[in-house]
């Protein structure tokens, strides 16, 4: 009786994204029925769309409407350099710098043997293929700093190196704006090993 | 560059839904990528599904799938009892409560001469219209208790009252489970005033 059976339907949809608790979804809900009839048939079709015309780029293997995606397909672009990362989220973060001009590489996960992701399970074999034709010079792995991440990168980093590869990895320290006095302990220690002369 | 099309507009629509900022829009919509085409078509399917079936009830105007919605309809109701609220939500929350047994009436908003909503934008002509026939006894006024709803209290009880009906306000005090040292003036100030012998 509390809420009719197409409104409950929709609240338990929305209860169902990620962050969203009970009170949130009952407020979108009810936002849509606000809505116009044409600005919620343009939410469902930008919903279906996202997910019939987005797939990966078969070289890497980010998400893309279009194959080779386009920074894959583009020549202004280092095709010598890649940046290792695990999601396409962290793409889009490394594209928000505006000053990474080579392309990258999609796991999509990290190594994590407590939850049965073996190197199998993400895209290592791939990366390895990306590497026969010699163009490639430096490999930057910038997968998440922490426990599976950099587990992640010292294990490609060492089937890497045989292949006479330049590996690197992307530099731990103090957060710019951040405060000394409530970094973490790891993070600091980090910071003072990656110490360089000025 | 950053996110491709069908992608950003995705993020778009997201971002425009209440209390949606631009981080967890951009969460929804990484989501949805990641659920299964069908997921995503259900989530699509329940937002247009609920905008097409759910219509107001001719008689108490609550969102409803059916005309006259469940609860005007039922026969467990007391028709004679009508409890006015300004928004379908405060239905869904007084039926929480599962002890009124009367019926709804939905005004679809409150007098606020400065947003430009006099008593023809809410639906008063329709609650004066139900107390045509004399079957109803009291009319409850459950509009918010803030300035806009105590003023359309005032001005539907002062319409009703020459029909002979008894039109009665929700009390205001301090709400269960809540603290007096955390009270505001005005609740207290209404909690004291509206003090009962025990």
């Amino acid at each position: 009786m509390q809420y009719i059976a197409p409104l409950a339907k929709l609240i338990e949809h929305f209860r169902a994204l990620p962050g969203i608790g009970n009170k949130t979804a009952v407020r979108l809900a009810y936002h849509v029925l606000d809505m116009d009839v044409e600005q919620a048939k343009a939410l469902a079709g930008a919903i279906v769309e996202a997910k019939e015309k987005i797939g990966y780029c078969n070289t890497c293997f980010n998400l893309s409407d279009q194959n080779p995606c386009a920074i894959c397909g583009s020549d202004q672009r280092d095709h010598s350099l890649i940046c290792v990362v695990e999601q396409p989220q962290d793409v889009a973060a490394m594209e928000r710098m505006r000053d990474f001009h080579g392309v990258y590489h999609v796991l999509h996960g990290a190594l994590s043997p407590l939850e049965g992701v073996g190197p199998d399970q993400i895209r290592i074999k791939e990366l390895l293929n990306r590497l026969a034709d010699d163009t490639v010079k430096e490999v930057i792995m910038a997968t998440n700093p922490n426990v599976e991440g950099e587990a992640t990168a010292m294990y490609i980093a060492k089937l890497l190196k045989p292949m006479g590869v330049k590996v690197t990895r992307i530099a731990h320290g103090l957060p710019i704006g951040g405060d000394l006095e409530y970094a973490d302990e790891v993070t600091l220690s980090k910071a003072m090993e990656n110490r360089r002369e000025i």
